[in-house]
């Protein structure tokens, strides 16, 4: 029988989403992950294999998460309440490391370097777009929405004022609940 | 008379500003700076100080050119043209380094370490929301939008859009173009 592991790996794995989500690509080390982690380095490397490949995983996991609890919501309260709560919900996590999306870091970071990690971000991006289009297509099927928008349309918007809502949630002169108030009263009129 | 300088220290701002703009701080060493300008170490300590004291002039320089391109248009075309026309001329400059906020990039990677240039990148957004509620107030005045909209709350959730907007047209999956003609009518409705 194998040997369990002495470290938790999926535990390891949020801790240094939790690192590189607040502090960036560039501005996290191995030094600070191995630390944080506490990993010698050979036993990081054992475990990891390196930074970029770890930081993938992270990306993974925020990513699944995130939507993993879009959809959890959805057949909680059905498509378009769900969209509506969704704008609180990403600005309302006190526990979170920080308020702007993981994956639009870490894009607007790396994409202009045309780095992997960027490109892995950018379809993390596309699959919550995709799941936004989802919501809105049931909610158009439903009737709760008016049967000529394009589902696509609405989600890449819907997408990017999130994004920036997200942002705006970290700064101190912005009242970020209005937003969200602004963002989900929107879905009313259409 | 003192002997003018033998570099040209706004074109050397320009420079800086559109590394670390791509780059990010970070992502910016002061070897990149310095070959970037082409300054030697001394050339480069006696110009400017430091990396973050030049990063803190790139910045006041990014958001002046910001607010004084935004009341030009206003100048020429009214307010909520100007307002209207922001979202396109803000993803169609093809010059940009990158397409993402310098502002809202520098403070997204530095404000959760506590660090003095995302208060200083705070501050020039904030001027920015107080330019668009400006022009929003303007454009209430001459009776373009209704008169029970609050143009400080409707100046936050703008701007916040913008900046989601600004995310969205690094992507290669969005169309940003149509995300710029939903937000520009959406002020249409107030």
């Amino acid at each position: 029988m194998p040997r369990k592991p002495s470290y938790d790996r999926d535990a390891l794995i949020a801790q240094a989403r939790d690192l590189f989500w607040q502090q960036g690509w560039a501005g996290t080390s191995l030094k600070d992950l191995e630390s944080a982690l506490n990993l010698k380095p050979g036993s990081f490397y054992a475990a990891f294999g390196s930074k970029d490949a770890l930081y993938a995983l992270t990306l993974e996991r925020y990513a699944q998460d995130g939507v993993a609890r879009l959809m959890a919501m959805a057949d909680e309260m059905g498509p378009l309440r769900a969209l509506k709560a969704q704008p609180h919900v990403v600005i309302d996590e006190r526990e979170m490391p920080a308020r702007a999306c993981m994956l639009a870091k870490t894009y607007a970071e790396l994409q202009s370097k045309g780095h992997d990690l960027a490109d892995k971000a950018g379809c993390h991006m596309a699959d919550m777009k995709a799941s936004f289009a989802t919501l809105f297509r049931r909610a158009q099927q439903a009737g709760e929405i008016g049967p000529d928008h394009d589902p696509d349309r609405l989600a890449a918007r819907y997408q990017s004022d999130i994004l920036g809502l997200r942002l705006s949630a970290e700064r101190r002169d912005v009242n970020a609940v209005e937003i969200a108030e602004d963002i989900a009263a929107d879905l009313d009129r259409l």
